[in-house]
């Protein structure tokens, strides 16, 4: 397949490199590195970004910001991060990708752990985590021509342990190589409309 | 108790106004009716509300619009309604709200049924509601001064299915005195970080 991998440079997005890239031919997007660079919290930006690529057959998104923070001390700007680059950023590489993808194709967006095991300063994540459960499991049902959708949503990975396993106190880190095997399940098999919970 | 309503005049307000208006004081909020005007997606807007009410020990929110329309028809414009109104105005409710809520106080916000049984048209509104349910989940565990948060996920009202149940085949109408229960339980009960559901 013809796989556009989003955020190929991040943790989770080399696991998802790692796991497909024998097999398929992998169009790494970022926004500042990659093969093609976008601010996919951009419906246009990501739009051309399709009609530069031409075909494919799914889009791994492992994009996505969201503001780490007090809650007493997040305000309005600061929510707003993760709505609109984890939540809405991943959201426009599907509604623009409805059409051009091909049949059978698939979507595989990525959430984590913070909205079913949360920790300190992790409201704002926690929710663009709910949000895109929601939205993959309405959105399964109105995909055209058989193209899937579903979130990947995993622990603390073991490689990301050092940086951020003060915040995740007591916390399993999860094997980057099952997350790999998360999106193998999601580009290569059949499921939609659900979140693959990778612990 | 006194109790901050807002979007008293929906068929949801309307049930928990009904379920807690014996024995509380009510202060009704809209965006163009009730006691006090605002539009809770602002969260300025939101700290004066809350300064000109004074004190307070509860805030139910029956408030927050989302878009409904097919999902190859959403964009980002229409997509971000949800996350603008539904998600952020509640959020707002609550973060311009936890230093003044007295000790012990609760928030109450409102999802819906759309984010576990989505119908065609619902996948922004499905997507506030996952993003409302991870939201309490997390933000429960930093509240200050045995301050609460929960979610009423109530599905399609017995008195909204003339004008709803069209798009909502299948769906059981519920009760609304027992949408109202719900209230009750978040407001008068113990209960923090959960999702309640009514079915």
């Amino acid at each position: 397949m013809r796989i556009i991998l989003v955020g190929a440079t991040g943790d989770i997005g080399k696991s998802a490199y790692k796991a497909l890239e024998k097999g398929h031919e992998i169009i790494t997007v970022g926004r500042t590195g990659g093969d093609y660079q976008v601010d996919v919290s951009d419906l246009n930006a990501v739009k051309i970004l399709y009609e530069r690529v031409g075909n494919f057959d799914a889009v791994i998104s492992c994009a996505g910001d969201a503001s780490f923070a007090p809650l007493a001390e997040l305000n309005q700007k600061t929510f707003m991060v993760g709505l609109q680059q984890k939540v809405m950023g991943q959201v426009n590489l599907v509604l623009a990708g409805l059409d051009v993808i091909s049949d059978g194709g698939s979507f595989t967006l990525t959430s984590g752990v913070l909205d079913r095991d949360p920790i300190r300063m992790g409201a704002n994540a926690a929710t663009a985590n709910g949000a895109l459960a929601g939205f993959v499991k309405s959105a399964a049902i109105e995909m055209p021509r058989g193209v899937r959708v579903n979130v990947v949503s995993p622990g603390m990975l073991d490689v990301s342990a050092a940086r951020y396993g003060a915040w995740f106190q007591g916390h399993k880190p999860v094997s980057s190589h099952d997350v790999g095997l998360a999106y193998v399940k999601c580009v290569e098999g059949a499921l939609t409309g659900q979140v693959v919970i990778v612990e």
